[in-house]
């Protein structure tokens, strides 16, 4: 149940409500005027809840339903037990979400600068942003409107960041330009030298950094997670890529559209990604590799060689994912010999 | 030997002390008031100085042994030099621990609230606390007697924290209820959005993420790692777990009790761990697994399904152990053919 | 091409001064006045650029040169085509970073302790400094002259950091002793308590952390990094280090000169490492390894035991780099049968 201490609840909401909402059919319309409290999990519902059951799987666990109402298709209603309202819709998961959205917000932070944020003059700030306490913005700056920038972030010298963007706390963005509606978490590190040194005389000589990076619209990066700026071409993530947390992302990487890159994937430099990757969580990237559109390598695999667009990859060094699975078996047949 | 530097350390402890200190008998009561400056290792112990010994696999570092004195057990006293004092003790780990907390301690911020700290006029302080320079602390959070919320944290609003809790500077806190004796440290990012989202027309559309981080007692969460809060569900992290320097963990995760998590674990969403489940560093669990109580997963294996209750398991995918060590021993012998 | 909004860009560099910074040689002394704009890569170079070509692999591209000049050697000069200028070094990489050096500049902070900084009073700042908004520095520091503490770093009481040093943004850094011109980047967390405990009534007892963390001269720590101090002894990063992003080093830990550790690299508590170690992203070392001088460790692989100085190993568990090409090699052959 979604605590509203935390968050914004929409109370007094109807069954019709949910129906127009979500775009879902009552299968009941005398229960249209029925009420709400709160959106739930199937196990958690209670008789003042509504849940969503779209997940085939789980029919067993359909039977025990308590809630009130149930969002699910014209397929899998038959499961609901027939004290619980049912509502009809063609994609409840889908349905779930716009339901989430319309019944929850979080709360959010007042528009203005605060006092002690140090925004340098020629920063140019647009309408309706929240500056947080102890953001840093340095010389030429430029954020969209209605941008969050919150506490203790710090924006390097000449960075671009678009409209309707949110920077997350402690965050520092250096050498970057960035797109709209981007979401960059608390503790992401953008822009920073990559890893590039000549040994020279037994030293480790830097070799200068002066890339930058590219960030696209309606781009997540999460938390803690690193991209460093290219070397002299710049580190690119395209439109609608997710990032999780503690991802590495090394100079010059590409990443195209769409590409999902989970929790703690380390990608080495000058990697290519087409569109809608989808790297597993811990996966890791050799450099110079080039990984088709729609790849998927899954996780804690490692990939030395390029991936083909579309593969489904798995294991380090990774192999087409049925070869993996006849490896492991191999393996666990043999070895107890 | 301790820097006097950076830490408080007590003077003129003798033999005494020790003994009474660790529950050690001191085998030549003539030398209980002879005093030692310091606690060392076995092999950097000098004159002035205490060492422990309760490793039997060192038994041949024992006989170089220069301290003045050295706490062991009844057994292995014997391997010690005539003319290093001998305190016996039962367990020499635990008194080694005891003597430390005796003897050393950390320099300790002084109380009081720091002028520039940004504490939001509804939030509750409790007595006895530090605050750093630079704290944000948002609306309605609360804080617990004899907490120390180090420089450049940040508490978002609504968060509620417990008694004697340490905040490492830069953490960033957020969505979350923390309860007594926890230590999160810094550059921690604990209650931001899980990576959640549903492909929508070729776009990521994020799912709300709607739940809370819950955080027992006696919990320490080390340095940049990372906790999701729940999506509907909470995060909940048991009394007395140990999750080290960066690590990930899922939207929904739930762990039991006196859990250790080591470093750059990543555990998927919706797990569920029993109580003092062990993850060796790098380990990976896929989402939705059920980890029983007990279980230990060597460092960087990986589980795609769930794991008995006090199983050993080991690789990627993860096995038995002796599995493990039967597939390893099986393809070195057989690959070099 | 080098973005001069954010980087400063030397005007007016003609061939002639290309080749007394990089000690090549100009084959044709006509075109010493001809100026170049940039140094681009050998795909992007246009007709106002200059390029560097060295890798004897990419002759092919050699030859679709658009740029005004190449930098190369006397062998591969055969492969530019006719009209682009070619200067001949002996060692065209090193030549590529003079040459980027002398054309590009970061832009520095100015020099003076921003009024929002926090610093103890009997702390110690040398000349030359900048230090950043927010900073917060505790009793008794010491930094030395020429240093850069950028916004939000925390530096806690009595740490030691030398000349010509750059603090990143956002970084904490407690019971430290760091060297001269060294670089630890936003978000790293130096010297923060070793994972150690010890079970007692089934409860986690920490074990005290009383150590440091000494570092040398000329180290870089990646960003959002975390090296813990030692327990008893200290942990040590030996002189010219090279530490990726989001790397964990645990207590005790001891790393010879020139060590190179990629990305998310986890070594466990009282590994010690010889000089010029390089361990590739990912890898994870258990806890009280030896890994030998000039060891390398491949990405991803696993070592359980010590490794010899020089060896080239991989997998997990390690084994040597021959060894595990024939491990794959066996399995993928015999797996499809």
């Amino acid at each position: 149940m979604v605590d509203s201490t935390f968050y914004e609840v929409r109370e007094n909401v109807t069954l019709a409500d949910v129906a127009k909402v979500t775009s879902a059919t009552l299968t009941d319309e005398n229960k249209k005027y029925e009420k709400i409290a709160h959106i739930a999990t199937m196990a958690s519902a209670t008789q003042e809840d509504i849940c969503f059951f779209y997940d085939r799987k789980k029919k067993e666990n359909a039977a025990k339903i308590k809630a009130k109402a149930c969002v699910t298709t014209e397929e899998l209603k038959q499961f609901v037990p027939q004290n619980v309202i049912v509502l009809v819709s063609e994609n409840p998961k889908v349905a779930f979400i716009k339901l989430n959205e319309y019944m929850y917000a979080q709360k959010k932070p007042s528009i203005g600068i605060d006092t002690t944020a140090k925004i340098a003059a020629n920063a140019k700030i647009g309408q309706n942003c929240h500056i947080g306490a102890n953001v840093v913005i340095e010389d030429n700056v430029e954020i969209g409107d209605n941008c969050i920038i919150e506490p203790n972030a710090v924006i390097c010298h000449d960075c671009k960041i678009g409209q309707n963007c949110r920077i997350g706390s402690n965050t520092s963005i250096a050498y970057s330009i960035i797109g709209d509606n981007c979401y960059i978490y608390t503790g992401a590190r953008i822009g920073f030298d990559g890893f590039g040194f000549q040994l020279m005389n037994y030293q480790h000589h830097r070799i200068p950094q002066l890339g930058r990076v590219i960030i696209g619209n309606d781009v997540e990066i999460g938390a803690n997670a690193c991209i460093d700026r290219g070397a002299l071409d710049d580190t690119i993530i395209g439109d609608g890529c997710r990032i999780d947390n503690l991802v590495q992302i090394a100079h010059n990487d590409k990443l195209g559209r769409g590409c999902v890159v989970v929790a703690q994937v380390g990608i080495a430099g000058s990697c290519t990604l087409g569109d809608f990757v989808v790297l597993g969580g811990q996966v890791g990237l050799a450099d110079h590799l080039n990984i088709g559109s729609g790849a998927q390598i899954a996780a804690q695999s490692g990939a030395m060689r390029d991936v083909e667009a579309g593969a489904v990859v798995m294991g380090s060094p990774c192999v087409p994912f049925k070869d993996f699975m006849r490896q492991v078996s191999f393996l666990q047949r043999n070895s107890k010999k």
